[in-house]
Protein backbone atom coordinates (compact mmCIF):
# COMPACT_ATOMS: atom_id res chain seq x y z
CA UNK A 1 0.00 0.00 0.00
CA UNK A 2 1.84 3.16 -1.15
CA UNK A 3 0.45 6.62 -1.12
CA UNK A 4 2.34 10.03 -3.49
CA UNK A 5 0.28 13.17 -2.71
CA UNK A 6 0.75 15.93 -5.14
CA UNK A 7 -0.10 18.76 -3.56
CA UNK A 8 -0.34 22.54 -3.16
CA UNK A 9 -0.61 24.41 0.21
CA UNK A 10 -4.24 25.62 1.23
CA UNK A 11 -5.98 24.37 -1.98
CA UNK A 12 -8.15 21.32 -2.51
CA UNK A 13 -5.31 18.75 -1.99
CA UNK A 14 -5.25 19.99 1.97
CA UNK A 15 -7.96 17.66 3.31
CA UNK A 16 -6.29 14.59 1.77
CA UNK A 17 -3.09 15.76 2.96
CA UNK A 18 -5.01 16.23 6.22
CA UNK A 19 -6.46 12.70 6.41
CA UNK A 20 -3.47 10.74 5.53
CA UNK A 21 -1.80 12.01 8.54
CA UNK A 22 -4.44 11.29 10.49
CA UNK A 23 -4.19 7.96 9.11
CA UNK A 24 -0.84 7.86 10.42
CA UNK A 25 0.17 5.88 7.09
CA UNK A 26 3.02 6.45 5.31
CA UNK A 27 2.99 8.51 2.33
CA UNK A 28 5.45 11.01 0.12
CA UNK A 29 4.44 14.09 -0.77
CA UNK A 30 5.55 16.56 -3.65
CA UNK A 31 4.93 20.34 -4.03
CA UNK A 32 3.45 21.65 -7.06
CA UNK A 33 3.86 24.78 -7.25
CA UNK A 34 1.22 26.86 -8.91
CA UNK A 35 3.53 29.67 -9.01
CA UNK A 36 5.63 28.14 -11.94
CA UNK A 37 2.92 26.81 -13.74
CA UNK A 38 4.15 23.14 -12.48
CA UNK A 39 0.26 22.06 -12.33
CA UNK A 40 0.55 22.54 -16.20
CA UNK A 41 3.82 21.27 -16.77
CA UNK A 42 3.83 18.12 -19.31
CA UNK A 43 4.37 15.89 -16.47
CA UNK A 44 2.01 16.56 -14.53
CA UNK A 45 -0.75 16.65 -16.99
CA UNK A 46 -0.01 13.21 -17.83
CA UNK A 47 -0.88 12.56 -14.02
CA UNK A 48 -3.68 15.00 -13.77
CA UNK A 49 -5.10 16.06 -17.11
CA UNK A 50 -6.93 18.63 -16.03
CA UNK A 51 -3.94 19.88 -13.82
CA UNK A 52 -5.14 20.43 -10.61
CA UNK A 53 -4.77 18.84 -7.48
CA UNK A 54 -4.75 16.48 -5.71
CA UNK A 55 -3.52 14.01 -7.82
CA UNK A 56 -2.89 10.58 -5.20
CA UNK A 57 -0.97 8.06 -6.52
CA UNK A 58 -2.20 4.68 -4.89
CA UNK A 59 -0.41 1.56 -5.32
CA UNK A 60 0.64 3.43 -8.58
CA UNK A 61 -2.11 4.29 -10.05
CA UNK A 62 -2.75 8.52 -10.22
CA UNK A 63 -6.14 9.15 -8.90
CA UNK A 64 -7.89 12.62 -8.53
CA UNK A 65 -11.02 14.48 -6.82
CA UNK A 66 -10.12 15.14 -3.23
CA UNK A 67 -14.13 14.43 -2.10
CA UNK A 68 -13.09 10.76 -4.12
CA UNK A 69 -10.04 10.37 -2.29
CA UNK A 70 -11.12 10.71 0.94
CA UNK A 71 -14.08 8.21 0.45
CA UNK A 72 -11.53 6.00 -0.95
CA UNK A 73 -9.15 6.43 1.92
CA UNK A 74 -11.74 5.98 4.18
CA UNK A 75 -12.48 2.38 2.51
CA UNK A 76 -8.70 1.18 2.47
CA UNK A 77 -8.51 1.88 6.41
CA UNK A 78 -11.63 0.97 7.60
CA UNK A 79 -9.94 0.61 11.41
CA UNK A 80 -9.56 4.70 11.34
CA UNK A 81 -13.24 4.96 11.39
CA UNK A 82 -13.44 8.27 9.14
CA UNK A 83 -16.44 6.22 7.67
CA UNK A 84 -19.18 4.47 8.78
CA UNK A 85 -18.79 1.14 7.87
CA UNK A 86 -21.22 0.37 4.68
CA UNK A 87 -25.04 -0.89 6.31
CA UNK A 88 -24.53 0.83 9.00
CA UNK A 89 -26.94 3.70 10.23
CA UNK A 90 -24.78 6.46 9.43
CA UNK A 91 -23.64 5.41 6.24
CA UNK A 92 -26.11 7.09 4.15
CA UNK A 93 -26.08 10.54 5.99
CA UNK A 94 -22.39 10.11 5.22
CA UNK A 95 -22.45 9.53 1.27
CA UNK A 96 -25.13 12.10 1.43
CA UNK A 97 -22.95 14.48 2.99
CA UNK A 98 -19.98 13.94 1.17
CA UNK A 99 -21.79 14.66 -2.07
CA UNK A 100 -23.56 17.82 -0.54
CA UNK A 101 -20.32 19.36 0.06
CA UNK A 102 -18.65 18.22 -3.56
CA UNK A 103 -21.71 19.19 -5.46
CA UNK A 104 -22.39 22.19 -4.28
CA UNK A 105 -19.75 24.40 -1.76
CA UNK A 106 -16.78 22.89 -3.59
CA UNK A 107 -17.65 23.94 -7.19
CA UNK A 108 -19.08 27.23 -5.95
CA UNK A 109 -15.63 27.81 -4.44
CA UNK A 110 -14.14 27.40 -7.98
CA UNK A 111 -16.97 29.72 -8.92
CA UNK A 112 -15.64 32.37 -6.54
CA UNK A 113 -11.75 31.94 -6.43
CA UNK A 114 -11.58 31.31 -10.39
CA UNK A 115 -14.63 33.68 -12.64
CA UNK A 116 -11.94 35.40 -14.20
CA UNK A 117 -9.70 32.44 -14.99
CA UNK A 118 -12.50 29.68 -16.56
CA UNK A 119 -14.71 32.24 -17.59
CA UNK A 120 -15.29 35.64 -19.32
CA UNK A 121 -13.54 38.76 -17.05
CA UNK A 122 -16.21 40.62 -17.82
CA UNK A 123 -18.63 38.57 -16.62
CA UNK A 124 -16.62 37.40 -13.10
CA UNK A 125 -18.34 39.98 -10.76
CA UNK A 126 -21.49 37.90 -11.42
CA UNK A 127 -20.00 34.89 -11.52
CA UNK A 128 -18.40 35.49 -8.14
CA UNK A 129 -21.90 36.99 -6.62
CA UNK A 130 -23.56 33.71 -7.70
CA UNK A 131 -20.84 31.58 -6.27
CA UNK A 132 -20.67 33.65 -3.03
CA UNK A 133 -24.84 33.03 -2.69
CA UNK A 134 -24.47 29.50 -2.82
CA UNK A 135 -21.78 29.28 -0.56
CA UNK A 136 -23.23 31.33 2.01
CA UNK A 137 -26.34 29.41 1.54
CA UNK A 138 -24.31 26.20 2.03
CA UNK A 139 -22.65 27.46 5.32
CA UNK A 140 -26.05 28.50 6.69
CA UNK A 141 -27.19 24.74 6.06
CA UNK A 142 -24.01 23.39 7.58
CA UNK A 143 -24.39 25.55 10.46
CA UNK A 144 -27.96 24.32 10.79
CA UNK A 145 -27.14 20.74 11.36
CA UNK A 146 -24.93 21.80 14.30
CA UNK A 147 -27.25 23.67 16.04
CA UNK A 148 -28.05 20.69 17.90
CA UNK A 149 -24.76 20.79 19.67
CA UNK A 150 -23.18 18.09 17.83
CA UNK A 151 -19.19 17.84 17.95
CA UNK A 152 -19.38 16.76 14.31
CA UNK A 153 -21.58 16.66 10.86
CA UNK A 154 -22.76 13.12 11.33
CA UNK A 155 -23.01 13.58 15.35
CA UNK A 156 -20.46 12.54 17.83
CA UNK A 157 -17.65 10.77 15.25
CA UNK A 158 -15.38 12.50 13.11
CA UNK A 159 -15.64 11.03 9.62
CA UNK A 160 -14.11 12.13 6.19
CA UNK A 161 -16.60 15.02 5.84
CA UNK A 162 -15.81 17.00 8.95
CA UNK A 163 -11.93 17.33 7.08
CA UNK A 164 -13.67 18.52 3.67
CA UNK A 165 -16.12 20.84 5.66
CA UNK A 166 -13.49 22.55 7.49
CA UNK A 167 -11.05 23.38 4.22
CA UNK A 168 -14.15 24.65 2.67
CA UNK A 169 -14.65 27.06 5.63
CA UNK A 170 -11.00 27.76 5.77
CA UNK A 171 -11.50 28.92 2.25
CA UNK A 172 -14.22 31.78 3.44
CA UNK A 173 -11.47 33.20 5.91
CA UNK A 174 -11.40 36.60 3.34
CA UNK A 175 -14.70 36.34 1.78
CA UNK A 176 -17.54 38.86 2.84
CA UNK A 177 -19.16 36.65 4.95
CA UNK A 178 -16.18 33.86 7.02
CA UNK A 179 -17.49 30.86 8.07
CA UNK A 180 -16.24 31.79 11.20
CA UNK A 181 -19.48 34.21 11.60
CA UNK A 182 -22.20 31.97 11.87
CA UNK A 183 -22.15 30.84 15.69
CA UNK A 184 -22.31 27.16 15.27
CA UNK A 185 -19.94 26.74 12.57
CA UNK A 186 -17.33 29.13 15.23
CA UNK A 187 -17.54 26.25 18.20
CA UNK A 188 -16.61 23.40 15.45
CA UNK A 189 -13.68 25.01 13.30
CA UNK A 190 -12.39 25.79 16.80
CA UNK A 191 -12.71 22.37 17.54
CA UNK A 192 -11.66 20.74 14.63
CA UNK A 193 -8.58 23.20 14.22
CA UNK A 194 -7.39 21.47 17.62
CA UNK A 195 -6.59 18.31 15.99
CA UNK A 196 -3.16 17.49 16.29
CA UNK A 197 -2.98 16.13 12.21
CA UNK A 198 -4.49 19.72 11.21
CA UNK A 199 -1.84 21.70 12.99
CA UNK A 200 0.37 19.22 10.96
CA UNK A 201 -0.73 20.01 7.81
CA UNK A 202 -0.72 23.89 8.29
CA UNK A 203 3.09 23.20 9.37
CA UNK A 204 3.65 21.06 6.36
CA UNK A 205 2.30 23.20 4.01
CA UNK A 206 4.02 26.45 5.79
CA UNK A 207 0.40 28.00 6.29
CA UNK A 208 -0.11 29.80 10.00
CA UNK A 209 -2.86 31.79 9.90
CA UNK A 210 -6.88 30.81 10.41
CA UNK A 211 -5.14 28.37 13.64
CA UNK A 212 -6.38 28.29 16.75
CA UNK A 213 -3.34 30.06 18.19
CA UNK A 214 -3.73 32.90 15.33
CA UNK A 215 -3.70 36.05 16.46
CA UNK A 216 -6.60 36.93 13.80
CA UNK A 217 -8.52 34.13 15.25
CA UNK A 218 -12.40 34.83 16.03
CA UNK A 219 -13.12 33.87 19.50
CA UNK A 220 -15.49 31.12 19.52
CA UNK B 1 -36.24 -2.68 2.53
CA UNK B 2 -38.79 -0.10 1.48
CA UNK B 3 -38.09 3.03 -1.26
CA UNK B 4 -40.65 6.18 -1.54
CA UNK B 5 -39.26 8.35 -4.29
CA UNK B 6 -40.34 11.59 -4.82
CA UNK B 7 -39.39 13.20 -7.97
CA UNK B 8 -39.72 15.47 -10.86
CA UNK B 9 -40.28 14.49 -14.51
CA UNK B 10 -36.87 15.15 -16.08
CA UNK B 11 -35.15 16.19 -13.04
CA UNK B 12 -31.77 15.27 -10.84
CA UNK B 13 -34.57 12.36 -9.60
CA UNK B 14 -34.27 11.09 -13.10
CA UNK B 15 -31.30 8.58 -12.54
CA UNK B 16 -32.31 7.42 -9.16
CA UNK B 17 -36.28 6.65 -10.16
CA UNK B 18 -33.92 4.89 -13.82
CA UNK B 19 -31.82 2.82 -11.17
CA UNK B 20 -34.60 1.80 -9.48
CA UNK B 21 -36.17 0.43 -12.41
CA UNK B 22 -32.64 -1.35 -13.22
CA UNK B 23 -32.52 -2.93 -9.91
CA UNK B 24 -36.17 -4.14 -10.06
CA UNK B 25 -37.06 -3.60 -6.60
CA UNK B 26 -40.76 -2.35 -5.53
CA UNK B 27 -40.77 1.23 -5.01
CA UNK B 28 -43.68 4.04 -4.97
CA UNK B 29 -43.16 7.02 -7.03
CA UNK B 30 -44.93 10.13 -5.70
CA UNK B 31 -44.61 12.91 -8.32
CA UNK B 32 -43.71 16.64 -6.58
CA UNK B 33 -45.47 18.69 -9.05
CA UNK B 34 -43.40 21.80 -9.84
CA UNK B 35 -45.56 23.28 -11.81
CA UNK B 36 -48.51 23.85 -8.62
CA UNK B 37 -44.98 24.80 -6.47
CA UNK B 38 -44.95 21.70 -4.16
CA UNK B 39 -41.26 21.14 -4.07
CA UNK B 40 -42.00 24.47 -1.40
CA UNK B 41 -44.78 23.22 0.16
CA UNK B 42 -44.81 22.50 3.98
CA UNK B 43 -44.66 18.78 3.83
CA UNK B 44 -42.23 18.28 1.29
CA UNK B 45 -39.58 20.81 3.20
CA UNK B 46 -39.95 18.49 6.19
CA UNK B 47 -38.43 15.79 3.70
CA UNK B 48 -36.36 17.84 1.90
CA UNK B 49 -35.39 21.19 3.41
CA UNK B 50 -33.72 22.54 0.63
CA UNK B 51 -36.92 21.97 -1.50
CA UNK B 52 -35.02 19.72 -4.15
CA UNK B 53 -35.92 16.57 -5.77
CA UNK B 54 -35.12 13.15 -5.89
CA UNK B 55 -35.93 12.74 -2.09
CA UNK B 56 -35.97 8.45 -1.48
CA UNK B 57 -37.18 7.56 1.80
CA UNK B 58 -34.99 4.39 2.52
CA UNK B 59 -36.58 2.29 5.06
CA UNK B 60 -38.74 5.15 6.46
CA UNK B 61 -35.59 8.02 6.45
CA UNK B 62 -35.75 10.86 3.89
CA UNK B 63 -31.91 11.19 2.32
CA UNK B 64 -31.50 13.41 -0.54
CA UNK B 65 -28.66 14.09 -3.35
CA UNK B 66 -28.98 11.85 -6.64
CA UNK B 67 -25.34 11.05 -6.47
CA UNK B 68 -25.37 9.82 -2.99
CA UNK B 69 -28.26 8.00 -3.58
CA UNK B 70 -27.33 6.00 -6.63
CA UNK B 71 -24.00 5.01 -4.04
CA UNK B 72 -26.33 4.18 -1.46
CA UNK B 73 -28.28 1.90 -3.40
CA UNK B 74 -25.36 0.12 -5.59
CA UNK B 75 -24.54 -0.46 -2.04
CA UNK B 76 -27.80 -2.04 -0.91
CA UNK B 77 -28.29 -4.19 -4.07
CA UNK B 78 -24.08 -5.57 -4.81
CA UNK B 79 -25.46 -8.05 -6.86
CA UNK B 80 -27.09 -6.03 -9.57
CA UNK B 81 -23.38 -5.02 -10.00
CA UNK B 82 -23.84 -1.09 -10.63
CA UNK B 83 -21.04 -0.38 -8.46
CA UNK B 84 -17.47 -2.08 -8.15
CA UNK B 85 -17.26 -3.87 -4.96
CA UNK B 86 -14.72 -1.90 -2.20
CA UNK B 87 -11.12 -3.15 -2.53
CA UNK B 88 -11.75 -4.16 -6.47
CA UNK B 89 -9.46 -2.48 -9.17
CA UNK B 90 -12.62 -0.30 -10.53
CA UNK B 91 -13.68 1.06 -7.07
CA UNK B 92 -11.29 4.25 -7.34
CA UNK B 93 -12.50 4.82 -10.90
CA UNK B 94 -15.73 4.63 -9.73
CA UNK B 95 -15.67 6.88 -6.47
CA UNK B 96 -13.43 9.48 -8.90
CA UNK B 97 -16.11 9.62 -11.88
CA UNK B 98 -18.80 10.03 -9.72
CA UNK B 99 -17.48 12.80 -7.73
CA UNK B 100 -16.16 13.97 -11.23
CA UNK B 101 -19.98 14.51 -12.49
CA UNK B 102 -21.33 15.56 -8.86
CA UNK B 103 -18.89 18.34 -8.49
CA UNK B 104 -18.32 19.96 -11.94
CA UNK B 105 -20.88 18.73 -14.64
CA UNK B 106 -24.11 18.83 -12.70
CA UNK B 107 -23.48 21.77 -10.37
CA UNK B 108 -22.75 23.16 -13.54
CA UNK B 109 -26.10 22.79 -14.30
CA UNK B 110 -27.49 24.66 -11.90
CA UNK B 111 -26.00 27.48 -12.76
CA UNK B 112 -27.13 26.89 -16.46
CA UNK B 113 -30.77 26.15 -15.82
CA UNK B 114 -31.28 28.65 -12.70
CA UNK B 115 -29.07 31.64 -13.05
CA UNK B 116 -31.86 34.16 -13.10
CA UNK B 117 -33.69 32.32 -10.03
CA UNK B 118 -31.21 31.72 -7.83
CA UNK B 119 -28.80 34.52 -8.27
CA UNK B 120 -29.11 38.51 -9.68
CA UNK B 121 -30.81 38.81 -13.03
CA UNK B 122 -28.67 41.15 -14.16
CA UNK B 123 -26.11 38.88 -13.63
CA UNK B 124 -27.28 35.63 -15.05
CA UNK B 125 -26.35 35.79 -18.79
CA UNK B 126 -22.46 35.95 -17.02
CA UNK B 127 -22.90 32.94 -14.69
CA UNK B 128 -24.62 30.88 -18.04
CA UNK B 129 -21.75 31.61 -20.20
CA UNK B 130 -19.75 30.26 -17.25
CA UNK B 131 -21.88 27.26 -16.52
CA UNK B 132 -21.67 26.34 -20.42
CA UNK B 133 -17.87 26.25 -20.35
CA UNK B 134 -18.08 23.65 -17.68
CA UNK B 135 -20.84 21.81 -19.25
CA UNK B 136 -18.86 21.59 -22.05
CA UNK B 137 -15.40 21.03 -20.93
CA UNK B 138 -16.95 17.95 -18.57
CA UNK B 139 -18.47 16.47 -21.95
CA UNK B 140 -15.43 17.01 -23.59
CA UNK B 141 -13.34 14.86 -20.59
CA UNK B 142 -16.32 12.30 -21.15
CA UNK B 143 -15.99 11.77 -24.56
CA UNK B 144 -12.23 11.78 -24.57
CA UNK B 145 -12.62 9.10 -21.70
CA UNK B 146 -15.01 7.09 -24.24
CA UNK B 147 -12.62 7.86 -26.73
CA UNK B 148 -10.80 4.40 -26.70
CA UNK B 149 -13.85 2.66 -27.67
CA UNK B 150 -15.40 1.40 -24.28
CA UNK B 151 -19.00 1.17 -23.71
CA UNK B 152 -19.31 2.24 -20.76
CA UNK B 153 -17.39 4.93 -18.71
CA UNK B 154 -15.96 2.62 -16.16
CA UNK B 155 -15.41 -0.18 -19.22
CA UNK B 156 -17.13 -2.82 -20.01
CA UNK B 157 -20.00 -3.10 -16.87
CA UNK B 158 -22.68 -0.45 -16.45
CA UNK B 159 -22.36 1.42 -13.69
CA UNK B 160 -24.13 4.46 -11.56
CA UNK B 161 -21.84 6.67 -13.27
CA UNK B 162 -23.62 5.75 -16.54
CA UNK B 163 -26.64 6.66 -15.14
CA UNK B 164 -26.10 10.41 -13.85
CA UNK B 165 -24.17 10.78 -17.04
CA UNK B 166 -26.48 9.97 -19.44
CA UNK B 167 -29.60 11.86 -17.51
CA UNK B 168 -26.77 15.34 -17.40
CA UNK B 169 -26.26 14.48 -21.35
CA UNK B 170 -30.00 13.87 -21.65
CA UNK B 171 -30.40 17.98 -20.17
CA UNK B 172 -27.67 19.60 -22.82
CA UNK B 173 -30.52 18.73 -25.39
CA UNK B 174 -31.53 22.27 -25.96
CA UNK B 175 -28.02 23.68 -25.16
CA UNK B 176 -26.02 25.15 -27.75
CA UNK B 177 -24.10 22.05 -27.91
CA UNK B 178 -25.71 19.33 -27.27
CA UNK B 179 -24.02 16.02 -25.94
CA UNK B 180 -25.03 14.09 -29.47
CA UNK B 181 -22.52 16.63 -30.93
CA UNK B 182 -19.39 15.01 -29.44
CA UNK B 183 -18.67 11.73 -31.76
CA UNK B 184 -18.09 9.10 -29.05
CA UNK B 185 -20.71 10.64 -26.73
CA UNK B 186 -23.10 10.34 -29.41
CA UNK B 187 -22.35 6.62 -29.82
CA UNK B 188 -22.21 5.93 -25.79
CA UNK B 189 -25.61 7.81 -25.70
CA UNK B 190 -27.90 6.03 -28.41
CA UNK B 191 -26.27 2.61 -26.67
CA UNK B 192 -27.71 3.67 -22.92
CA UNK B 193 -30.63 4.87 -24.69
CA UNK B 194 -31.25 1.42 -25.84
CA UNK B 195 -31.82 0.12 -22.08
CA UNK B 196 -35.26 -0.97 -21.36
CA UNK B 197 -35.23 0.52 -17.86
CA UNK B 198 -34.25 3.66 -19.11
CA UNK B 199 -37.13 3.52 -22.19
CA UNK B 200 -39.61 2.90 -18.78
CA UNK B 201 -38.53 5.58 -16.84
CA UNK B 202 -39.38 8.18 -19.40
CA UNK B 203 -42.45 6.39 -20.05
CA UNK B 204 -43.28 6.86 -16.33
CA UNK B 205 -42.45 10.74 -16.50
CA UNK B 206 -44.07 11.19 -19.42
CA UNK B 207 -40.83 12.21 -21.70
CA UNK B 208 -40.95 11.03 -25.11
CA UNK B 209 -38.28 13.33 -26.54
CA UNK B 210 -34.56 12.40 -26.48
CA UNK B 211 -35.30 8.36 -27.26
CA UNK B 212 -33.87 6.23 -29.80
CA UNK B 213 -37.47 6.37 -31.71
CA UNK B 214 -37.74 9.99 -31.04
CA UNK B 215 -37.62 11.37 -35.13
CA UNK B 216 -35.64 14.08 -33.81
CA UNK B 217 -32.82 12.44 -32.43
CA UNK B 218 -29.47 12.67 -33.86
CA UNK B 219 -27.71 9.63 -36.08
CA UNK B 220 -25.36 7.62 -34.27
Amino acid sequence: MSYLLYYSPSTASMPVHWMLLELGVPFEARLIDFATGAQRSADYLRLNPAGRVPTLVVDGVPRGESAALLMLLAERHPEAGLAPAPGSAARPVWLETMVFLANSVLPAMRGWFYADKDGDPAGADAVRDFARRQIESGMQRLDDRLSDGRQYLLGEQLSTADLLALVLMRWTRHMPRPATSWPNLAIYIKRLRQRPAFVEVNAREGLSDWLNDDPTAPPA
